[in-house]
């Protein structure tokens, strides 16, 4: 008998935006992987004898994915129901895709649930649409924790600068001045709208707004720290449009609309 | 008094990818303002007394959009608490940043509620991850209901194409061929992976693959119709690897994997 991994996406951190199967699959399954990206709320709402924290739990022979992976086909082939729950969705930027092959290759069936993305979420409880009919129609999501100007980097920031949709960057308010230099190389206005989310959806969630100009001033005066979502282009200026009568909680105290 | 108006994502189609946030609203509202996006199962579990259509009830006066608009700030103040719920979520190509819009100009307090993109879910139950840290850095979305040989069209799909990220084509499986034209006109390789989702994650769910050589004749013998998604990308030749193990129920009879 081999048990089933459910990977399963918590969304952005507020419970009440799990799915109702995977707040359903947490309740009913054998075991709970995690890291820390779920949030402490809604790690704390897990009965505490199912989780396993396997974010810490990398030894020296395996890395902490290496890791995930084997102990995933280790429960599985116990007959354990496992869900491997991941921030956001699993597929967006999240490895699930890795874990995925890596069940596959050793024969342990799998379901993918899918989660609320910070990239839509994180924006939108700011008041920004990443879409908007009249000012972008389309959206494309990027990881800024890799250096734009090492060679090897994967990411063609030209090439997104130009496609003149909205640009979401995850993990990237650390090397904010470094991208926004490629953006604004490739021919990007510096008067482009940008908003900073900074724990989108947690009770703490802050919003600071600028331009490309001036936003890395923005971040430092407001102290934007890690986990952040940067949102780039015309629809950032929505959110001044709507936040008196946005009800999704951003501090005023530091977004300047 | 002035009731709240909750833009309320559904996800994909299946009630149980709801979130929890939205399944309790959806039961508290006084009315769920819908079209027929959110699909036949999650508009069945919503009590008939509650559920007004506003997808049909355009009059000669107004569009469907202007017609919504309006009735929702009406709703709000008869101090009526209102869920208005979209497919996917409410401010990915669901014109939920014009209805904020709205409602902000006429002093009617809102509240945003993040769902499950068909974006990424789609591919996902397909077993694709819209990014892999080996084959895609980013993802981009993009609507293929526009006729991409117009001069107006907005898009430009030649950066996308070179971008090297993922891209997801929502509602473009009827214009299919001008696209494809486009992107290999733009450099993108013939044998580039494809995948087309069907119905996601609705009972009748179905996935075809091929590549952007191929695309189009998969398509016509398979006979995939809208509401589908397009999956561009090295990613989706993800399916092949796992489908064997994946348990998201998708039709074997129409996948070539």
């Amino acid at each position: 008998m081999t048990g089933t991994v459910y990977l399963v996406g918590s969304g952005p951190g507020d419970p009440d935006l799990l799915t109702v199967k995977a707040r359903r699959l947490i309740e009913t399954a054998d075991v709970v992987l995690h890291d820390k990206l779920p949030g402490p709320e809604i790690l704390e709402s897990i009965p505490a004898a199912k989780r396993e924290d396997v974010g810490k739990r990398a030894g020296g022979e395996w890395t902490p994915q290496e890791y995930t992976n084997r102990r995933l086909v280790e429960l599985a082939n116990e007959d354990q129901t496992v869900v491997r729950l991941k921030g956001g969705d699993p597929f967006v930027f999240g490895r699930g895709g890795e874990e995925a092959e890596h069940l596959a290759e050793h024969g342990v069936p799998f379901e993918y649930v899918p989660g609320v993305t910070s990239a839509i979420a994180g924006p939108g409880v700011a008041g920004i649409p990443v879409t908007h009919r009249e000012h972008a129609s389309s959206v494309s999501f990027v990881t800024g924790h890799e250096d734009p100007t090492k060679d090897e980097s994967a990411i063609d920031w030209a090439a997104l600068a130009t496609t003149g949709g909205t640009l979401v960057v995850l993990m990237g308010v650390g090397k904010l001045p470094l991208y926004i230099d490629e953006l604004t190389s490739a021919g990007m206005a510096l008067e482009t709208p940008v908003a900073l989310i900074e724990r989108a959806t947690w009770p703490d969630q802050r919003v600071a707004v600028g331009t490309l100009e001036t936003i890395v001033d923005v971040r430092d005066e407001a102290g934007i720290e890690p986990p952040a979502i940067t949102v780039i282009g015309d629809v950032a200026a929505t959110r001044a449009r709507v936040v008196d009568f946005l009800r999704n909680g951003a501090d005023p105290g530091v977004s300047q609309k």
